[in-house]
């Protein structure tokens, strides 16, 4: 596809926004940050406006890592987005957050994912792909880190994010999020994800879980 | 002041939105959300502006609630706002969240005003008037609710948002936060808050506090 895109990864502690341009990196930023996007992600626009002289009226879409993930890192990348994308009527490509740490693993083309979620739960997803590119295959499901490893195979090429504290002698393939990952996969599947009035987008937390109220 | 004030408030559990021309409201859509913000804020956004018509490319600036309040929330209602913000270089006015409380029970015209934090925690600060509009006198503290009843001068009048599950019967006068009292006050104070490149602009959250860290 022909065009460029303003990708953003907030969805885990990497807080990153890249320029995507008919399918090739012009420039990515991406820092290690926990817990921090909400006051980092607006640094990183500027900064990569600055070093990219790009303008927003140029870009055609923005893309999003849509989870799942952290639950606040996901709100602020999304919300940030959309104050973008309503400005300017851009359409927003949401990309499984799944699916750009599997196009990071690409050289191992892994069948299954796992991200870790919080306490002793993962997410998982199996993913199929197509001329080095990932596609899911079937729903992400939640579990227990030790009931989910009998319930795999271990044989097969999976890779894993922040797994380690749970097993560090698992041998999973060790990935990384990074926001070129999620431009390159907008670009990719452009015509299949975009959604021109983004306004009821929502992340995708898959985890259902309680907020706790204040007391 | 003449302009046209677009304005959000998300700092507790009101979501809201106001268009304010020439110091006068024009709409307003304030809905009661408790922890819904990152979904609901966009929504209502595009819904002032299918009532109003409002284009922002007339918009003169935004404003937006700065806290103290909830983290989660003011972190969404500045983030949502920085992104409209940047793709139009729009300023941004910051409003005390404590001042638009306060400005809403101006007929009672207070001189202290209490915010629930968390727990049995409050955040206070004292406010002068002039001419109807409230300005603080000395930074917002933060106090556990009985040790600060002991210091207060309890005859004052007083203001509280959410403070009835510490004390139903204090008698403090019942406030509301809306976001219309933000773009007001964001028109009234436009020349002395306005900050024309807001990438470093954080919410006020006053209270120091852990972060719980995924285990």
């Amino acid at each position: 596809m022909n065009n460029t895109i303003l990708a953003i990864e907030t969805s885990s502690n990497i807080c990153g926004i890249s320029l995507i341009k008919n399918g090739a990196l012009i420039d990515s930023i991406d820092k290690k940050k926990s817990k921090q996007h909400a006051e980092v992600l607006p640094k990183l626009y500027q900064d990569l406006k600055i070093k990219t002289n790009f303008s927003l009226s140029n870009i055609d879409a923005l893309a999003v890592s849509i989870g799942p993930g952290s639950f606040t890192g996901l709100r602020i990348g999304l919300s940030f987005t959309k104050g973008l994308a309503f400005s300017k009527n851009l359409p927003i490509i949401p990309i499984s957050t799944m699916m750009a740490l599997a196009y990071n693993a690409r050289k191992f083309l892994p069948t299954l994912g796992i991200i870790h979620s919080h306490a002793k739960r993962v997410f998982y997803q199996k993913i199929r792909w197509s001329n080095v590119v990932p596609y899911s295959d079937g729903d992400i499901k939640v579990a227990e880190w030790d009931k989910f490893l009998n319930e795999i195979d271990q044989t097969e090429n999976i890779f894993q994010l922040n797994c380690e504290k749970l097993d560090e002698s698992s041998g999973f393939i060790s990935t990384s999020l990074s926001s070129s990952s999620i431009g390159i996969l907008a670009n990719i599947n452009y015509n299949e994800l975009v959604i021109d009035q983004p306004y009821d987008l929502v992340p995708n937390y898959v985890s259902p879980f309680i907020i706790k109220k204040n007391k």
